[in-house]
């Protein structure tokens, strides 16, 4: 049964204020319906756009309580929260999307790699790290170059350490291990480069977005490039891999799903996110219908809109704040200097240093000129 | 001096919460700014995306300060308010787009003929009626067959009447005078096509939208096609006049400037509004920035963004009530029917028959599938 409403505007919970809670609220209020923000803060991204903000998290039980009762439905912004709380809702009797068996699957990423593994899906090889494995035992597996990562709470390359050398594991193994608990070693891949695709999935529909290049700064995403130059056959490829990858968790909802491209045009699934991503916030101009509004589509089960793109090419940069003080744009004469710019700032309160403070897509004809154009705006807009 | 703030989010107060404001809202929202919004009524459609939030009107001396006092720039989303309180505005020291000067020279219908007539652009015969004019008079001047119509505060058909003899005339004459004490007639335009476009100017630049065509349903705009098919000597002759037209009211900001195309291919002006335009709704998927940003960014006197088509036709329907009601849509899915649909739900708490409640708008290469498309979405979603 639907969780529409005819009586009165349907309210879509939202776990987090963050940006892609606000681009998601968004283009859910232009539709219609109406949002429920949960987040640590008052005035967040996405609180700032609602009456229903609720200012906690899942581990407070009345603010839960209460914003789990002021929604209709329930999605997320994020995969770290821990799926048992998805569980709670589900138990009071409200509908989350990711469900949780989903979330579980995903957010402990050796449960992932393993499911993934299960399912034929290529990975890198990957194994445990636990009392009983030593740097001998994961070298003999994995070979000499290999990442050890968090299995837990990792993003953005915190929580990752690659690793040469015995005397480097041991380093690494010491500092992740103050911030998390368990971990896992995964085999070093000398991608060519990084891809990515956005899938989103209904009872009676999958479909997918263009894959995308994306060009990481210091681990986090800051360049994407829709569609990516790549071999046709390769495209299929990961499309039809993508499919499987969020068939494999059960997954119903918007995914984003990371991949390395290989020199032999393979590509082997890095990692899924089960909410829009930032390798997809292009879609918002570049595509017929955004990842967030199919994100918003599928949580309520509605027909999910064309994903294709609407111009041959489209660049989007991360806008990381330049320097620590007010969330707010210092020179917008500057950011509008090229008069086809999408501009979008998220309305954090506080600027630090490399913090993903907004983003600039370019839609165009020629890949070179919008790119150049892209990383000359970037390179201006002071925030 | 710029009114943009650099220590914290600079707040565009909009006077008006009804959907042009709520467009206007959204584009303000997503460049990184916040808004403050006065309407009558609580939870209007701009209301509810801000938590700066003023119920009341400019006739209320105390929340229509503290909504001056919340804004750094104001801003409308209709011209029927009295250009004094615009001015009392700018002696609080706040910056009023479009400029009292403007409205003042709109807002009375006559006194914008009149200053249309004095700068040379094309308008229909027109003549104030008053104590000293009659049927034959009038008559005389115009013609057999012309409109009466209210000086003030008409819309969409609302204080206009077509008049072809001298019973109807005293007809009219009566139930216009109830609601409207001052009147002008104005010569009947047996018309083709009516047309319209957009123009947005600031103290450096002035742009035009698209000319369009637009096919009114009870005197309210029902469907705009983008762009008007008509000869390419007509759109650059509507482009200037409506650029001469901005100009003779002194104007700053967005306006929608609708025609009436003749029978020899010239247009007559027939009307000006000072703000977002039901006509320019189109621009939000079909333009690469819409007039919404671009009226945003005219207020705050930044650089424009382009107004080209992104494809090559667009055609926007609106959406009125179909039944008096909860304002929700009750059948989500029949409107996602067709996957290239673009929804605007505008949250009105309640439809009413004839009421606007939302728009579609279709993108294509052709011009008769996306009509005929939106034609038959328009027809199946029940608001």
């Amino acid at each position: 049964m639907s969780v529409i409403r005819k009586d009165r505007k349907t309210v879509i919970g939202i776990l987090g204020g963050g940006q892609l809670a606000r681009m998601s609220a968004m283009q859910a209020i232009r539709l219609g319906f109406d949002v429920a923000i949960l987040d640590k803060e008052k005035n967040s991204p996405a609180g700032v756009l609602t009456k229903k903000e609720f200012v906690g998290w899942v581990d407070q039980k009345k603010v839960f309580d209460e914003f789990i009762e002021a929604s209709d439905i329930i999605t997320l912004e994020n995969e770290f929260i821990d799926y048992t709380y998805l569980e709670y809702i589900k138990n009071k009797g409200k509908k989350v999307i990711p469900d949780s068996k989903t979330i579980s699957l995903i957010q402990d990423k050796l449960i992932q790699k393993t499911t993934f593994d299960k399912a034929g899906i290529p990975v890198a090889k990957f194994i445990e790290v636990n009392d009983r494995t030593n740097y001998e035992s994961i070298k003999t597996k994995l070979g000499n170059k290999f990442v050890l990562k968090s299995r837990k709470m990792g993003y953005d390359g915190y929580g990752n350490a690659t690793v040469k050398n015995k005397n480097e594991f041991m380093e690494a193994l010491q500092r992740l291990s103050k911030r998390h608990t368990e971990l896992y070693a995964e085999k070093f891949v000398p991608f060519v480069k990084e891809l990515a695709i956005m899938v989103v999935r209904t009872k009676k529909e999958i479909k997918t977005y263009p894959v995308v290049e994306t060009i990481q700064r210091n681990h986090i995403c800051h360049t994407v490039i829709a569609p990516a130059v790549i071999k046709q056959k390769t495209v299929l490829n990961a499309r039809e891999v993508a499919i499987e990858a969020v068939k494999a968790i059960k997954g119903y909802g918007i995914f984003g799903i990371e991949f390395f491209l290989l020199d032999d045009d393979s590509v082997l699934v890095n990692e899924i996110a089960p909410r829009p991503h930032n390798t997809g916030h292009y879609t918002i101009e570049a595509c017929t219908i955004s990842q967030f509004e199919n994100h918003i589509r599928a949580a309520l089960d509605l027909p999910l809109g064309n994903t294709e793109l609407v111009k041959p090419f489209a660049v989007m940069i991360n806008l990381l704040g330049k320097r620590n003080g007010v969330g707010v744009v210092q020179n917008y004469s500057e950011a509008f200097n090229n008069k086809n710019v999408h501009l979008h700032i998220y309305g954090k309160a506080e600027s630090r240093i490399g913090r993903k403070m907004g983003h600039i897509t370019l839609l165009g004809n020629e890949l070179n000129t919008i790119l150049s154009q892209a990383k000359k705006i970037e390179k201006k807009i002071i925030v």
